[in-house]
């Protein structure tokens, strides 16, 4: 773009788009309404501002556009307030949740402009992961048209998605991972628990169950749970089935994983906060209970788990192996044909 | 508490405590600052008002505690504005998302007398639903003590754990479900697709995956998945194996459930938004691939198929049952020992 006399010309120009007005690092705007417009019709444009040094630019046009022409756009002289962000594998972004501003204003601000620089640039799916100290930002990220991903305690992860055909982003965890443990000792008496909760199962004995902690392996949370809850020591031997339940709680799903444990000790000392009382059960008085008459899923999976210990059953074992796709060590659960312990 | 001449005495009382003045249905306060004060020592009593029937009485004390004397707390002459809510069968309480009040103010007045009351009715775990919609209550209800529990597109639910001892609600889902489709013709080919998404397995001859939908039964997942990708119809046979991996997407777990399916068709029609190819591949050719001779769980997941498909190997089965528990169907996967088709 030419400039009138007195004004530098700059050798090269990067022209940015912005539908806000960008927060600029100059405390005075220079005005030169004279100026030769260049590429832009003069009558479609409001103002031009110019910094003190002459590199940067700022054309406002009528329609609220405004053009930021800078050599570079990374320059400091110009501190357009982007939020700082990376790529990633897919043509998306992941926002930095350490870098956020400070206040909701600027991070309005700095949204908005973010936004549009992404669109500009074909970018696809947006994640913004907001911590609770950061609570006030949600309500702007929401109306900016950011949706509910998945949230922890700790923060909320949000995401935009760009591109005007259906969302390709994946959706968040779905699931809750549940495990029960089967223990039965040489006297073929099964450990059992009576819960204190005043649920559905409140007063019936049954097999010791929980849920596997953040990070936890399945058969890690199986002895864990047994341990917690009865004080009996075990290891684990092998999965003999799992339960997949839809609408359990707060309309989410689960997954019940029903294992196989050798037990090493047979004291029993219960967690007061969570179980009323334990002992080992002969199988047959376990499954006479009038609620395993009635509940053939749980009947089921005692009788698996009794063939189990016959060995006319084999169910999955766990093995550690290392995938390739990512790097990690992952657990690998299938029947393995080595006899068993 | 007795009242002084020429103000009626009211039966029986019934007071409940709040932190932030309540919201009173009668517009003119009647001061009686010479008020027997009954079991409140008068030097901690700031004001006294009555409402104009005299049947309500609003107590105010020096350190910002507000009595609310009646004869019944839901009688309709004091509009205390608390939340609606349920309880849940744990003595915890779950609030009424869709009666909410409309405006952030009103929201944050009830939710904070409506803490106070829960915390003096001994209650446990609070659960607060917030609508997309309703996002300004984020913040405010953050501000009151409350975290975040799970989230996604519509909605954020948040939690508070009211007792002065580790928090024993449950946890939000954690985990991804996914499923692999291991199909196999009478020529011993297995259907593989190459995938056109940047990652690292791009290139890579690999089995059909993808995750399942809300509320999808594992098996139809992986029929589902294996005929979006390759246009292939199949029925399932069998789970073979599966893998548990932590810190996958989002710092969230995910289990992959390796399905043996039997093809039902030949012909292929790729899914071109996701696939860039899908073939018949000899088996030999499919682990010959250097990606696979890295990858040992990828060859082992291979293996174990292959196994499977030659009848050394069983893997789990689906029975639909149902769980007496919450009177749900729900799927059981476990080796069933009847002969495969």
């Amino acid at each position: 773009m030419a400039l009138e006399s007195g004004v530098q010309q700059s050798p090269a120009f990067h022209c940015q788009q912005f539908l806000r007005v960008p927060i600029t690092s100059w405390t005075q705007n220079f005005s030169f309404p004279g100026l030769s417009k260049g590429f832009l019709r003069k009558s479609s444009i409001l103002s031009i501002s110019m910094s003190p040094s002459f590199q940067f630019g700022i054309i406002r046009e009528k329609k609220g556009i405004f053009h930021v022409m800078s050599p570079d756009v990374a320059s400091p002289g110009l501190a357009v307030e982007l939020l700082d962000a990376w790529d990633d594998e897919y043509n998306g972004v992941i926002i930095d949740t350490q870098c956020l501003p400070s206040s909701p204003n600027a991070f309005a601000s700095a949204l908005g402009a973010s936004l549009s620089n992404w669109k500009l640039k074909g970018k696809r799916g947006i994640w913004l992961k907001i911590l609770s100290e950061q609570a006030d930002f949600v309500p702007i990220a929401i109306q900016e048209g950011f949706e509910f991903h998945h949230a922890e305690p700790g923060y909320v992860m949000l995401t935009y998605w760009i591109p005007n055909e259906p969302c390709l982003l994946p959706s968040g965890p779905s699931h809750q991972i549940g495990i029960a443990g089967f223990v039965i000792n040489d006297r073929k008496e099964i450990l059992v628990v009576k819960e204190k909760c005043p649920c559905s199962c409140s007063g019936v004995w049954k097999l010791p169950t929980g849920y596997i902690n953040k990070y936890e392996d399945i058969f890690s949370g199986a002895v864990r749970e047994v341990k917690e809850e009865t004080g009996v020591d075990t290891i684990f031997l092998e999965m003999v089935a799992f339960r997949h339940a839809h609408r359990v709680a707060f309309e989410k799903s689960d997954l019940l994983f029903v294992c196989m444990l050798k037990p090493l000790s047979s004291e029993i000392l219960i967690d007061e906060q969570e179980i009323q009382d334990a002992k080992w059960m002969p199988i047959g008085e376990l499954i006479g209970q009038p609620f395993y008459q009635d509940d053939h899923m749980s009947r089921k999976m005692i009788e698996i788990c009794t063939s189990a210990y016959e060995n006319c059953y084999h169910g999955f074992t766990a093995q550690q192996l290392i995938s390739k796709l990512d790097g990690r060590l992952t657990q690998l659960y299938y029947k393995d044909n080595k006899p068993k312990i």
